[in-house]
């Protein structure tokens, strides 16, 4: 990491940054200490850098942030796919109908720092839309924000409902709203996303959802969630990410682990829409999975416990833990586990 | 991206740097002033730092550079194969032949932005070299650089024809010239480049080209085209680029997209020799590719819209477009993608 | 890459940088000079910034590093399996015991570079252990060091075995000891490192090493080898690493080449564990080879000559080369193979 990033973060982690319009950062350290015996602290090393002990990074004191202020929750947005409303057309297909919201709004992603978002559903990420292939989608958007927006989805889908700007109804202005209507084509694993420039900055805001195509004859019975792989950029400088997260809240997953059972399918959809940094990774301690790219195949490409996605990239883990505990699970870019990007699974029989 | 870069890449858009020995760098902003409500601008986020509005990034007034003078132009390097001077060997084999010059020259990389380039045959990237499996392969480079340079394909041929300093004939002089001979093998989608060092300078300089070897059998009849994937470090500081393309010139296929046909197979040859960044990707919009890492197999590995690339890494991507119009595709990294890799494909029935 | 970090390693090359504790760098420049007509070099480009002449980089003066002070050897690295202590259990199953101690240690890393290691048994990378599926196995872990230590293994088993701190036994101070034991689950290649925080600053220490797993059926017989990318944050300012290697001495196998025969099967246990930088890579040359990712397939993913790994990613690379002589393997990116990372086959009847 290049030193004026490591040096904001510093300045970040001491809370001494003089905010941006609308960025207020907390007055205090917001990861623990490092203990003693740390010994990079001791010859300014790396343990220095961050906020962890041995025991791993965390915020301070076990803080967490105002989930109930936010409207929103790791813990939560986890298994909430949202299937829309439905109804039947005339030639008896599904419609199914979504209404999207841009709101810009701020969200305390680290105890006493307020990241000044732009959201989709007052939240981030945005919903997990779920259908099935054949299905006919029609997407309301209405954006509510100050800036200008798009809903762009991977996917099939006409050029003039691609979501970007100068094609079809291009963008979409503060105030206006589009409806994106389309076939759900391929099943798999797919996400949405601002497509307006500054791209980097609108996508680093928050303005990204999942998308799921359900295979037609559906997949074996799981324990299905989501995880959404992201950051922010809270000195709003595009220089990179201070905080990194899944679903919404670094270190959410370790306060609250997921709770698993034993020897049941677990399935996660799993997406990397990071910004800035070039690549992003998942790894699973003392278990394998099996992980579907894209999730376009329902024949697993490898039998694994690491896997990377650059940004725009997704696919499917599918996993069982054959015994109770905790298991943890994180970015295995040590820098990204130690801002935030780590979680446990609690694995109960 | 850290500081020092963003430091220079603004430098550079502002046209304000003290160009290095033959590099001239246009007086003006090269990219489009960001547009008023582009939010990041106002308060020095990421929208100051890219020259895109809302629309995206393009060149200041829809500019571009005089492709008669460079000598090349991107569309024309797109479906252009050189399947070299062939003849019969006392044995049934194919002989084919080619002669490639390695040229310092002046390119225009941007409006009014002059690259000190090392190239071959005079343009960037280099030539597609295209034979079959089995083909007897005879390479003549000639060396017209004031620099040592070699050729180092990518494939599988005798240590001595590997094109690198110190295994058989070594390091190619100024001045000097050297017959590279060996069989066709394995059938796939691979690469030559320069392997002196300083190995970064060489490949960042354009010392590139794509190298097919196409599978006995043949493949399926389809609109083929070679999409090289780097970059322009027009700084000359080894710390980064400053421009991204495919084919030679940012933005080329925004200015003028790539014609292919409704229902038509596409087949795309795709390259990545992008220095000093460890990844590049490529996404497409509104339509799915199946993906053939290396081209060595043909049978897909993956049915998706975004795939990685590592340098030295290619894989071929086979689509059809079921609708026409104008369809994006680009880095999906941001900086990329707004640095000029970006275009368009048009669909037309 | 950074600026700032592009300045301490042209420090760190001048050998002026006052050590910290336990580090102490060479007075004299490690790298050889560039070329009179490494055109960089004369305007301050890419050239100027490592060592290499036309030829590529090494040590200068072909100097190498003590490798009987440092106790171990890349060469010997290399097909060093520790098939640990075996018996068979009550069951039948077969039961292997290991002991790994960690150490801190002084290694020499580079011509008079000493890097102040934490090291497991001594060496970097710490042991390959081997096994085969199925069986019971018992590492008994000693913690010499001064600082806290777990070993966490990549594959499955039970979560107070996942030597993570707060589960099961947790950190494992110094002094302490603790056996992991656990089945050997599932066959491919795996790894194993330290998990304590900063967890960046642990792997980057040296602490890691390579954990096979057979399958029962076995592979086919090849003349095998282990390797484990890496790198030296020489600085320790956990900003990057100034050195990048395979199997612990950057350029071990230009200066003594991999000996493998004409016609032989070759297969690379190949893992990557690079700390700080996103992501390694591997290129053969002249040559392809069979990847088999994670190796939990006994069929191959991939024919290519590059594949890319993030940290934690490990693959099984199989290869014969039909031809005798000097075959280059390396990371496809410059910067790593012109800081160290780069090698080569010697290829004799």
């Amino acid at each position: 990491m290049p030193r004026s990033l490591r040096s904001s973060r510093r300045r970040f982690l001491g809370g001494a940054v003089a905010g941006s319009a609308g960025l207020a950062l907390g007055a205090r350290e917001l990861l623990q200490a490092p203990s003693a015996h740390a010994a990079g602290a001791e010859r300014g090393g790396a343990g220095a850098s961050h906020g962890g002990g041995v025991n791993g990074p965390m915020f301070a004191q076990g803080a967490t942030v105002d989930y109930e202020a936010n409207g929103f929750n790791p813990t939560d947005i986890l298994r909430d796919f949202d299937l829309g409303r439905t109804s039947t057309m005339p030639d008896g297909r599904t419609l199914r109908e979504w209404s999207i919201t841009a709101v810009d709004k701020e969200i305390e992603v680290a105890p006493g720092v307020v990241f000044p978002a732009w959201t989709l559903n007052g939240r981030i990420p945005g919903p997990t839309l779920r259908c099935t292939e054949g299905d006919r989608l029609r997407v309301r958007f209405v954006n509510a924000s100050e800036h200008p927006h798009t809903l762009h989805f991977h996917g099939i889908h006409p050029a003039d409902m691609d979501g970007v700007p100068m094609v079809g109804r291009g963008v979409i202005s503060p105030g206006e709203e589009f409806v994106y209507e389309f076939d759900a084509e391929p099943f798999g694993l797919h996400l949405f996303h601002c497509h307006v420039g500054p791209l980097a900055e609108h996508i680093a805001r928050g303005m990204y959802g999942t998308f799921i195509i359900d295979p037609k004859q559906g997949r074996p019975p799981a324990d299905e969630m989501v995880m959404v792989q992201h950051g922010y950029n809270t000195t709003l400088d595009a220089q990179g990410n201070q905080l990194y997260a899944v679903n919404g809240i670094p270190f959410a997953y370790m306060n609250e682990p997921i709770r698993v059972r034993v020897g049941e399918l677990v399935r996660v959809y799993l997406v990397n829409i990071l910004e800035y940094d070039p690549i992003n990774s998942f790894h699973l301690h003392g278990n394998f999975f099996n992980y579907y790219p894209t999730g376009t195949s329902l024949t697993p490409a490898e039998l694994t416990d690491t896997i990377m996605q650059a940004q725009g990239q997704r696919g499917i883990c599918e996993m069982r833990f054959p015994t109770e505990g905790m298991f943890m699970f994180h970015a295995h870019k040590s820098e990204f586990a130690e801002l935030g990007w780590m979680g446990f699974f609690e694995v109960t029989p």
